[in-house]
């Protein structure tokens, strides 16, 4: 909605709604193309202006410093850099910076993130519905064991005893575990109802109350990994959750399980991970991984019990737009005075992706 | 619900229904131990009756030849042979076939399928769960490239430049397309519901009513080839639908696209998409291929395109207690007077699988 034609009640309205704001637009170049198609261009220019042209792609230019002078609002996204304290005391009347893309971690100075006068949102909602479809095919998959016997038959062409030759755990009341209820893991556990699963999950931050609505159980990690045959991580990447899945808790998993990884390779502990696929006892399913990518000699690329792939699970091509809707909701919302749903506020900084 | 307890009003009560009537199973002994785990053994014996020891793998053992004298019920699955007319004529007593795989087609002789006196049902529609849960799981790997990035990782070890070389269509407002409103089709038409796919799909018997009742749109299947970036088959074998998907629609799929066959090998000219496989200009994920296995010099098992598995999307392990469930569904709604749900009748045989 135009804020000038807002229908909200005036003490919704924000007091300068009546002239639009001007908004920055900081991207890399195929950022921006790919993102903003012509329908988010035309949602966006309705309710702000913009400089032209209407991005940058780096702050020092004459046209950006311009722009950054009178600048309420900026849109962050890949292939922008943090913004620093010298590029902030430059933007006088900057009230809000919405990050088109995930982390919000390192976009601001720790001063401004203390200051908290920035309001600060992020689109990592919508980079969940990609990786989250990422792990629901790897869960599903995994259950007819699609990626090993694609290998296997690939290894023997021709030859019909590979049909039947591994023991499948098959989809249908199979035990998965889902670890983190970030918006991922939440999307995953959404898009799990739809299929015959008994579903764990273990966060620490998360309440059974919390599990029981997406119809899982909540319990602690390492009763999460006894059970499970299929396990998706969906953790941040912080000092704490480094080698969340250790040595220790990969050897717990039943045999033939699954381990997938779509967040981040720091989450696992690799070298005993390798270690379970290669002496064939696990197996796994792995879009990030420690480091990245793996070394050449690394014998998970050869591994049949092993798929890689090179971090791909996340908004890709036309699912960015994704990432742009969002951000323009949002951005209705900041200008008409609605409760924000993305915020990102200093002090969750220490729990969050 | 045990028939001897029925509330059902006397009017849809069997009139046997007083004692419990005999049924044989005739099925392979992996079949049989696969599918009826302890719960479904009680379900049955609640029931019926049936003889010791309860299954048959053969209808000529003198055991099987006296069950059959008394049966009124036979459970067949997969791993026995079609029933003769000699088998029948043995079988004074028979009055419902519960077959626990999916095609009825073969199990009865063309005289009892004319004469029509004999109740069949089938567990196709259990058997469509993991079949369209397979193909779902290829569809959103497709949207990534999942197979194909793979392979090149695979194949270059190592070299993070295999990052971002493919472009993916991704899984954001892609149109998709399903061919035939099978069981497994509509199964498949379920879950697209909760992902942003156009859906689009062809079936000569469909309405647009059908289709929109899955939030999809009824084309020929000319259009859909033309409009789709992934195409999954779920149509019958049949004489009229061998090469469906013939030289000239494969080559009107859209650069890119990504054909998916769970159903039959037979639907799908293989040269025709071999060679737009090694093209480059089309992506295949195959459970069926015709012949089955492809020869050994079949290009389609080196290429990065393509996925080839060995016939594992129908129901394996823990999946075909789906079968044995529904049809003690089915012999319970039998013995209570109920409608049944999975009868196939001789005028159905024509088009179905």
């Amino acid at each position: 909605m135009h804020p000038e034609q807002s229908t909200a009640a005036p003490t919704l309205a924000r007091p300068e709604a009546a002239t639009k704001p001007l908004a920055l637009l900081y991207m890399a170049d195929d950022t921006y193309r790919t993102m903003f198609d012509t329908e988010l261009l035309r949602r966006l220019d309705d309710m702000v202006d913009t400089p032209r042209p209407r991005h940058v792609t780096r702050l020092d230019s004459p046209q950006a410093r311009a722009a950054l002078t009178e600048a309420e609002l900026i849109l962050t996204g890949w292939g922008c850099e943090p913004l620093t304290e010298q590029d902030l005391a430059k933007a006088p009347r900057l009230k809000a910076v919405f990050h088109c893309a995930g982390t919000v971690k390192h976009l601001l100075p720790p001063a401004a993130w203390a200051a908290g006068d920035l309001v600060v949102t992020s689109a990592a909602a919508a980079n969940a519905t990609p990786v989250a479809e990422y792990a629901l095919a790897a869960i599903l998959f995994s259950g007819k064991r699609v990626p090993a016997y694609a290998e296997h038959y690939r290894r023997r062409p021709g030859d019909w005893s590979v049909h039947g030759m591994l023991a499948v755990p098959s989809n249908y009341q199979r035990t998965v575990g889902v670890v983190g209820m970030s918006w991922t893991g939440r999307r995953v556990l959404e898009l799990l109802r739809h299929h015959d699963f008994d579903v764990l999950v273990a966060d620490p931050y998360a309440t059974d109350q919390d599990a029981a609505s997406y119809g899982a159980t909540l319990v602690d990690i390492d009763e999460l990994v006894a059970r499970c045959d299929a396990v998706s991580i969906h953790a941040p990447a912080l000092p704490e959750t480094r080698h969340l899945l250790d040595r220790r808790r990969l050897a717990a998993l039943p045999d033939g399980a699954t381990v997938i990884n779509t967040a981040r390779g720091s989450l696992i502990d690799t070298a005993a991970l390798t270690d379970e696929c290669t002496s064939g006892r696990l197996y796994a399913i792995l879009d990030v991984t420690e480091p990245e990518p793996l070394p050449a000699d690394s014998p998970l690329y050869g591994c049949p019990n092993a798929l890689l792939t090179p971090h791909v699970a996340g908004a890709m091509g036309a699912e960015t737009r994704r990432l742009g809707a969002l951000t323009l909701d949002e951005i209705n919302r900041y200008l008409t005075g609605q409760p924000l749903r993305h915020l990102v506020s200093a002090a969750q900084l220490a729990r969050i992706a």
